[in-house]
C-alpha cells in the first residue's frame, strides 16, 4: 500500500520567530526559508505582515525567492490584515493567505466579547474577503483545543463552504491529551460536510509536553497536514517539533504515512535556526540535541558495540549526524574501554584488562569525561 | 471519586547523572537528594553502585540521610552487582533494590546470546537473591516496549512470584507511540497473575520526543509508578520530565489521578539540577523553560490582559514561577502597548495611541525587544 502523504506546514519563520529574544533581520529570514525549501516543506509561514512594517518586508521578500513550497502569511479575520497578508505574498508562486479566529468560550466571550453566531460570521467574510486574492485560503479556529465539537463543527463547515482550502485545528493552549485531540479530529472528519475536500491540518502547542504525540494522533485520525517548527520553537513553550514528527512518521512505517522532508539535513537545520535565532537547544532535544545519540551508561554502551539496534531505533545517519558517540565516563564498562582502547591500537585481552579498568574508573571519577589523550598515556604507562 | 495516587519515581541521579558532562560530586548529589525530597518524590533512583567506587559512595551516603522517600539503587541481574546495591542501600529507612535484564529478541539474542528460558531465569534468580536483603524489590524487563507480549507477561508472572514488589516496563529505545505503550500496559494488566499486588512501573525514554505522552498513557491504562528526572534529562534523547508528568495529572482532574509533588518548588528544582550538572534548559521547555509563560505576539498578549485563561493553562505561581511575562517585541499589539504604559503611569487614550505604536514598532524593528527604559523615553517625547 502507497503511504499516504502528510503536508509539512512550517511555522519557524512566524510563531517561531515572534518568541522574545529569536527576532531575525531579512536577510536572516531569507537564508532560514531557502533552508527549508531544499528540507522539503510543502509550506511555509513567513510572518504576519500587518504587525509592523519589518515584517511585512521579510513575507514579500520571501515570496518572490521561494518556487518549490507555498509562502503562507497569517492574518486576523480583519480586513486590514488580509489586504496586508494579500500583497505580501501576491508574489509568491504557491500563495496561501491564513486565517481565522478564536471559536472557544474563553475566546468568543473574554477575549472577543461577541457571540457564536458572529464569530463564524467573521470566520466566514474573512475567507471570502481572502478568496478575492487568492485560490488558497486556510482557515484557523483558534482554540480549537477547547472548543466544544459541534459548534466547532459547524464553523468549519461554513468556512468550507465559503472557500476555505484548509481548516487548521489548534491547541492553542497545549491542554489536550493525545486521545482528546485524536478524537476531535475524528469527529471533524465524520461530521462536517466537504470536510473531504480539504486539508486538515493540526497545530499543537507543548505547554504539558504533548505537542508533538498530540500531532501524530491527529495524524492518525485524519489530519494530513501538520504545523511544526525547527526544534520545537514557538509562543511559550512552543510547538510541534518538525524534525520529531518527520522522525515518527518514517520510523513507524506501519501508520503508513510519509513526508516528502530530507531527514539527512534536519541536524544542519536545527543549527542554523538555533544560531540565527539565538536559541539554543537542550542536548537532550530528541533527535537533533548533543546527546540525542551519545551512549554512556555501561549497558548501554556493551549493547551498542555488539549490535547497534539495541539501543538505538534511528541510524543517526538518516538525520545528518555524522556518528553515535560512545562517551567514556565513570558509568562506561570494560566493553566500551576494550572497544576505544582497540581503535587507538590497543588490543588488551580480556584478562589483561582489569587493572587498565581500575585505573580508568579512578581517573573517571575525577575527570568526569575520559578522552582519547587520556586512553593513550593510560594504556602506554 | 478520591484520586488515584501515582507514585513518582525520579532517576535524575541515576539515568539523568549518567549523561556525559553531568557527573556531579557527592555533594552536589546529596543537594539534589534533599531537594527531591522536600519536593515530595516517593521514590529516588540515585546511583548504580556497582558502576564505580565513587557511585557507591555516594549512594550509600544519601541512603543514609533521606528518610521521607524510597532510596533506590539500580544492578544488573548478576549477583556482584545486588551485593553492592544492598550494602549501598541497607542503611536507607526505605530501601529498594532495582534488579532486571532484557527481554527482547534484540536483548536476548544479539546483546546476552542466550535463550528466553535463561533470561526468565536469570531475572527470577536476581530477584530471589537481593529479596534476601531487602523487601522492596523492583524488577525491570528491558526494552519491554519492543518484547512481544506474551513473553514479556510470562516473565512478569514469574518474577513477581519470587516476589518483586514493582515491574518496570521501560520503553528504552523511546520508539512506541502512545496508543502502543498504553495497550501494552493493559495487556499486562490483564495477562499476568498476581499484577493486581504489585505496582506497574513506566520508565520511558525521550528519541522521538514521546517520553512524557507514553508515561500518561501508561498510567491511563493501569501504571502506578512513573519514573521520570528533572527538565527529561536522561541517556540519549532523556526521559519523561518530572515535571510535565506531574502537571499533566494535575490539569486533568477528569483523569482522577494524583501524586504527592509539590508543584510549587518545581522551579527551583529544575534551576537546581540545571545548573549543577551544567545542563542548560531550553526556553522553550514546557512548564520550566524560561519562555513557558511568555506571551510576545500581539494576538496573544491581548488575550492575556482580558483574562489569564485565555492562552495559560497554568497558573505560573502553581509551578513556582512568579509571573507570567508580556514581552514586547514588533509582533506586540497596542492592547499591550497601552497595558505596559499604564503599568508606567502613562495613560494614553486609545485615540492618542497611534503615533506612539507607529514610534513603538519602528523601535521594535531595530531593538528586537523594547525594554521598560525605552517606553520610558519614548512616552515622555
Amino acid at each position: 500500500m502507497a503511504h499516504k502523504h502528510i503536508q509539512i506546514f512550517d511555522t519557524t519563520l512566524r510563531d517561531g520567530e515572534q518568541v522574545p529574544g529569536c527576532q531575525l533581520n531579512t536577510d536572516e529570514k531569507i537564508e532560514i526559508a531557502l533552508a527549508l525549501e531544499k528540507l522539503g516543506v510543502d509550506i511555509m509561514e513567513v510572518g504576519f505582515p500587518i504587525s509592523s512594517p519589518g515584517d511585512f518586508d521579510s513575507v514579500s521578500k520571501i515570496a518572490s525567492i521561494i518556487t518549490e513550497s507555498t509562502v503562507c502569511a497569517l492574518s486576523r479575520a480583519v480586513e486590514k490584515d488580509i489586504d496586508a497578508a494579500a500583497e505580501a505574498v501576491k508574489n509568491a508562486r504557491m500563495p496561501r493567505i491564513h486565517t481565522g479566529i478564536g471559536t472557544s468560550d474563553s475566546h468568543v466571550y473574554s477575549k472577543l466579547r461577541t457571540t457564536r453566531e458572529n464569530v463564524l460570521e467573521r470566520g466566514v467574510a474573512a475567507v471570502k474577503y481572502a478568496k478575492r486574492f487568492v485560490e488558497d485560503v486556510e482557515f484557523y479556529a483558534e482554540d480549537a483545543g477547547r472548543t466544544d465539537n459541534e459548534y466547532l463543527a459547524k464553523v468549519l463547515e461554513v468556512v468550507i463552504a465559503a472557500g476555505a482550502t484548509v481548516v487548521n485545528i489548534p491547541d492553542t493552549t497545549g491542554y489536550c491529551l493525545p486521545w482528546q485531540y485524536g478524537a476531535k479530529i475524528k469527529y471533524i472528519k465524520e461530521h462536517v460536510r466537504g470536510i473531504d475536500k480539504v486539508h486538515i491540518s493540526t497545530h499543537c502547542h507543548n505547554d504539558l509536553g504533548l505537542a508533538t504525540a498530540n500531532s501524530i494522533a491527529g495524524v492518525e485520525h485524519g489530519a494530513t497536514q501538520v504545523e511544526c517548527t525547527i526544534n520545537g520553537i514557538g509562543e511559550r513553550a512552543g510547538n510541534a517539533s518538525l524534525e520529531e514528527v518527520v522522525m515518527i512518521l518514517r520510523q513507524h512505517q506501519d501508520l503508513n504515512f510519509d513526508t516528502r522532508i530530507q531527514s539527512r539535513q534536519l541536524k544542519s537545520m536545527s543549527e542554523l535556526v538555533s544560531t540565527r535565532m539565538r536559541m539554543p537547544v537542550q542536548s537532550n532535544k530528541a533527535i537533533v540535541g548533543s546527546n540525542a545519540f551519545s551512549h554512556s551508561s555501561g549497558i548501554h554502551q556493551d549493547g551498542v558495540i555488539k549490535s547497534r539496534e539495541t539501543y538505538e531505533i534511528i541510524d543517526p545517519l538518516d538525520v545528518g549526524v555524522h556518528e553515535s558517540s560512545i562517551v567514556l565516563t565513570a558509568r562506561s564498562g570494560r566493553a566500551a574501554l576494550k572497544f576505544r582502547a582497540a581503535k587507538l591500537g590497543f588490543d588488551v585481552e580480556r584478562e589483561q584488562m582489569e587493572p587498565y579498568y581500575e585505573a580508568f574508573l579512578k581517573l573517571a571519577d575525577e575527570k568526569k569525561v575520559v578522552q582519547d589523550q587520556d586512553l593513550l598515556s593510560l594504556f602506554s604507562s
